[in-house]
């Protein structure tokens, strides 16, 4: 089985490279950028294409350009009739199900989405993390035997996930991934206020944060919450918010936020209604 | 110098249990709880005494109840005469001040919090987290060589905090701990809503929650942020705050760290002021 590569990107030059270390053979690589398509056909020892050849040359199409490219390439590939029948197509998006890609499936291609739940700052970072990783496969029931075959060749794990389930599905990965970016953010913007040293700040709470994390993965998230609002700790809690007050965006969040966790607080079962109620008056 | 602890609970038995091993000589325990007292006594090979009993024996007293025994175990001792010049009164608790312990500074005891910045499930827990983490030291200037001598001695890192910043301190403590697990339970929230196995979710969002700690890690936290307010990709935004639309609780969380979130991508440079600003009026 041959797979093309069109988009050479961090997560397309990822997987490319993995495959083949996995023992897949790579038809060849194209990309809007030269550069980056020639680097990375450099690296697996195949050739760069155009998209339409590199049709010609593969079972499995990976379309891992930009997110925003990923439905005119596919049009452009089904428009030229480079796709035959049974042909693999996948894209890598988290954000987007496989119907990008129905301008394909329309002239006889099985499509797919298949995406690693990861966030990938570089190629080699990449490459790093997907073994262990957790995929997601949405699309044609037809490609799923395949699909599951290359997250278990790149020694990942997977899940079948409803087409319509996928937005709520990227909204999830958004709040865990880029809101915890921003919850840090939250965080060391108070300890600038509060006075702690900035090279300290946020080395000083990355223990906490995977102590938390180890905590969760110990006792599920309900048995890892501590702190004020787990003990129905309201003079604590004010006093927090009494601090805050000239900081109006992150009032904001501690306020929406803390209002989930009174909800955690309840299930774990350290603080009852008459509790919850007040932390929720002071909350709102 | 002897070491005393009142209150065995998990803090106050991994400090005893680690200083014992650092070298430190315990002179005893005392507790409310009779069962928890003699636990620790038995594990540290020492003895069980009253409060103002162990006070007479220690050089360092270290208050390690629960956060609302404090002042009044401080007050019990400062009436009962049981504290001598130059005494230090340690607290480890993260919510308060050494202030709590006035009424010793008033009968001449040096007062001290020193709280260590971890999240700890349990006292074996705390003894293999307590290693590597960070303390913040608050209080009289007079017991810092103290502190800091025990926290390097435990192998921690410690800084000093004022008085007046700690309740801010404590608030940015209770945020990247305690709403981590708040922000996790919205994601498992929706995860369970979008039908992706239940046995699957956290386990399958775990790796990419501890990428992110790691790119964080690596690129700093502006660094780090990927993702669609990252890229100023407002119509997936869109389709996410859609999505939310009858999870009322967890959509307000999804805008207040959102439009936190649009501030970091601007310091990154991903967006401009336009861009930020048309997310901000989707996110308000």
């Amino acid at each position: 089985m041959k797979l093309g590569f069109i988009g050479a990107g961090k997560v397309g030059s990822a997987m490319a490279i993995l495959l083949k270390q996995a023992g897949y053979e790579i038809a060849g690589v194209a990309s809007r950028s030269q550069t980056s398509a020639q680097k990375l056909a450099l690296r697996l020892g195949v050739s760069v294409f155009t998209p339409k050849e590199l049709s010609y040359k593969s079972d499995v199409l990976f379309i891992t350009t930009s997110d925003d490219a990923i439905a005119s390439v596919a049009a452009d590939l089904a428009r030229q009739k480079a796709i035959r029948l049974g042909q693999i197509m996948v894209h890598m998006s988290g954000a987007h199900t496989s119907s990008l890609l129905s301008p394909c499936a329309e002239v006889g291609a099985v499509i797919l989405s298949v995406h690693p739940i990861q966030s990938f700052a570089s190629i080699d970072q990449a490459i790093a993390l997907i073994p262990g990783s957790y995929f997601s496969i949405e699309g044609d029931e037809g490609g799923y035997d395949f699909a599951q075959e290359i997250v278990k060749k790149l020694k990942g794990k997977h899940f079948i996930l409803k087409s319509n389930s996928k937005v709520l599905y990227h909204a999830a990965a958004s709040i865990a991934s880029n809101y915890l970016v921003g919850l840090l953010s939250v965080t060391q913007e108070l300890l600038d206020t509060a006075g702690v040293p900035n090279d300290v700040g946020l080395q000083a709470f990355l223990p906490l944060i995977e102590g938390t994390l180890e905590n969760v993965r110990k006792l599920g998230i309900t048995g890892a919450l501590t702190g004020p609002i787990s003990r129905g700790d309201i003079s604590t809690v004010s006093k927090h918010l009494e601090a805050m007050k000239d900081l109006p965006q992150i009032l904001d969040v501690y306020k929406t936020l803390g209002l989930v966790t009174v909800e955690v607080a309840l299930k774990k079962g350290t603080i009852n209604e008459e509790q919850a109620d007040m932390l929720r008056a002071l909350l709102k």
